[in-house]
């Protein structure tokens, strides 16, 4: 996507590869929204550290990081024994597997870019086709969102009140987004529409995230407390839901997303609001058989209990004047606890269709169109 | 309520006051729930100005302080020309209600204690007349809240999990709360129970003033955000939902309550939970006759991009080390706006019943009732 940066509208994927400094490039997520900076990993190490302290994040964007890694991590290497080379390559796998063990879409995004070097016969060709797999994984999911954009822009009328809850935005993929591709196609076909903003607490990514993203855009958007979107169904403010998933069940067409999707799918349904999930086909779960089964994690108690902000502390009151800037403040009753699951489950009969790369579906079709979206069997 | 000062359990109303100082005794709520004190406000202007500046807050808790402002005003005359006095009172009764312009409930309240007071023949005669009014309309809002709290309490069975969403409680009438009521009873009755309070964005009163009201009774609570409550109930973890009523049209059944009521009473019907609102006879609107008419009041953005919270600053980091203790905190992307709708409300086809000092009443019988529930006529 576009962003400005010294006064000049450049693009700028979530996760570049600079060939010249065998560099990954990465938005540092942690420091949006309140400041937007590109940094430069130099090592696979730095990469790996990269994904681990969660300076980039999103399903999408660390499998590409990963890929990315790897191929940073073959290019580093000198000499030319390709014995060594392969134990090299192990190292740099293993580290960056362990950044974030939990993870899956990391681990078969590396075993994809391991699989086509080994035509190489020499490691400078090993080399050379790390790094064309790893930018063939990084395009490949460009263009998954581009298609998801398309179908789904199809949904947005002219005046429209679009919702969207959390982020599964350009920040979570390598570029466009999922839940905000077709927000963007639609704006590129000269689409006139409002965005709400769900504020999503605990962790607030929709309105720091989304919210940045949609701001950088220039799409008419408001950040709203998560309280309020029934409200405005209610007054007739809101024509379109549009959410990302985190795991999708081909088998049932339930849907895991952030905590609050699922509310927000009943006060469409109530409202007769059509309800949409946009998802790469790489969230698609084929194996389990039941909603219920998908675990929920839950999260520490401190994100409801408090929040991350930015706070204008006047220098004089500062002995270092930066030293405060963004900080957690404790909101609840200091003797409290809370609960915070970190997911929730939408049942198919409140979804009105998933958005995938390869069209829209109804989310109980998913298993008979299995073929078409990319399962093998 | 009970409350442990210097390690001394000791029975605590919102509002109080003290004969011998001629003073107005407050709970101070901006303080909460950092810090517990109580303030003196020694004059009917220092009471005034805490109505005006929210120290005291909730229509049945300003309304009584309104009341005792007034006996304050009329106690603090020295003389005895009946003329004079009368112009004093004049005087108080016009500084008290310029306090809360828009609220009704002190001015229903002062007009109580005025009426009662001109059976008096002297100015000490007054004077006294005037307390005594002062001491039994608090008096009957507690007797109100206790007699809601005995009809609520059958609700609540052993082992229950009971949600609330923001803070009808203790701290926005004399004593014991509206939507409270029943928790506290239930407690007193030996009952054992858990209650989700709803963090209640972007004000957040369930997570500061309710959870602290639990905290300091004993009664086993955890803080949620309001995103988590579908989740939950989907799971089978919440048994009854209680919630507070800013306004309940007494034609329709219709209840004005804070911005997300609505949203938990949908999600309560979905899941066959029952959802109830406690309410004092006075927030009855026994005039408009459709719910569409409440305006709703669109509060200021900054509510919905920051929060207010208690930072801990390194001592180190600080010139005065008191100086920034509690801040308001900018969370959403700085370029960006917000919605801030303050109410919504729930249709009568969602609450399973109201409980009212008189019992409770399915929402669409009040106006059948209205006799039994004080409606002249």
């Amino acid at each position: 996507m576009n962003v400005i940066v010294r006064g000049r509208t450049q693009s700028c994927r979530t996760v570049a590869f600079d060939r010249t400094g065998n560099a990954v490039l990465l938005i540092e997520q942690r420091l949006l929204p309140h400041e937007f900076k590109i940094v430069a990993t130099r090592t696979y190490r730095e990469t790996a550290a990269a994904i681990r302290d969660m300076l980039v994040r999103g399903a999408p964007a660390i499998a590409a990081t990963a890929a990315y890694g790897l191929a940073q991590g073959a290019l580093g290497f000198r000499g030319c024994n390709l014995r060594k080379f392969s134990r090299h390559l192990a190292a740099v796998y293993q580290t960056l597997q362990a950044a974030r063990p939990t993870a899956v879409d990391p681990v078969n995004a590396m075993d994809g870019v391991r699989k086509i070097m080994r035509a190489g016969k020499t490691v400078a060709e090993q080399q050379a086709l790390a790094l064309a797999a790893a930018e063939e994984f990084a395009n490949a999911d460009v263009n998954h969102c581009a298609a998801i954009g398309r179908h789904g822009a199809k949904l947005i009328r002219n005046g429209m009140k679009v919702l969207t809850h959390c982020n599964a935005g350009w920040l979570a993929c390598v570029d466009i987004g999922t839940a905000t591709a077709p927000l963007y196609a639609a704006q590129a076909q000269g689409k006139k529409f409002h965005v709400f903003c769900d504020e999503t607490r605990p962790r607030c990514q929709g309105a720091t995230l989304t919210a940045w993203e949609l701001a950088r855009q220039g799409i008419s958007h408001q950040v709203i407390a998560d309280n309020a979107a029934g409200h405005l169904m209610q007054r007739g403010e809101i024509d379109l839901v549009i959410v990302g998933s985190d795991r999708t069940l081909g088998r049932t067409g339930e849907v895991a997303n952030k905590i609050g999707t699922y509310t927000k799918a009943v006060l469409a349904q109530r409202h007769g609001i059509p309800f949409y999930v946009a998802i790469p086909l790489s969230t698609i779960d084929w194996n389990l058989k039941c909603g219920f089964d998908i675990p929920i994690e839950e999260r520490h108690e401190s994100e409801v209990l408090g929040v991350w902000g930015t706070i204008s502390i006047p220098h004089s009151a500062l002995r270092t004047p930066h030293s405060s800037r963004r900080v957690y403040v404790r909101v609840a009753n200091p003797t409290s606890g809370a609960r915070n699951p970190g997911f929730d489950v939408t049942p198919p009969e409140l979804i009105t269709g998933i958005i995938t790369p390869a069209g829209i579906f109804k989310p109980r079709e998913l298993w008979s169109k299995r073929h078409q979206l990319g399962l093998a069997g």
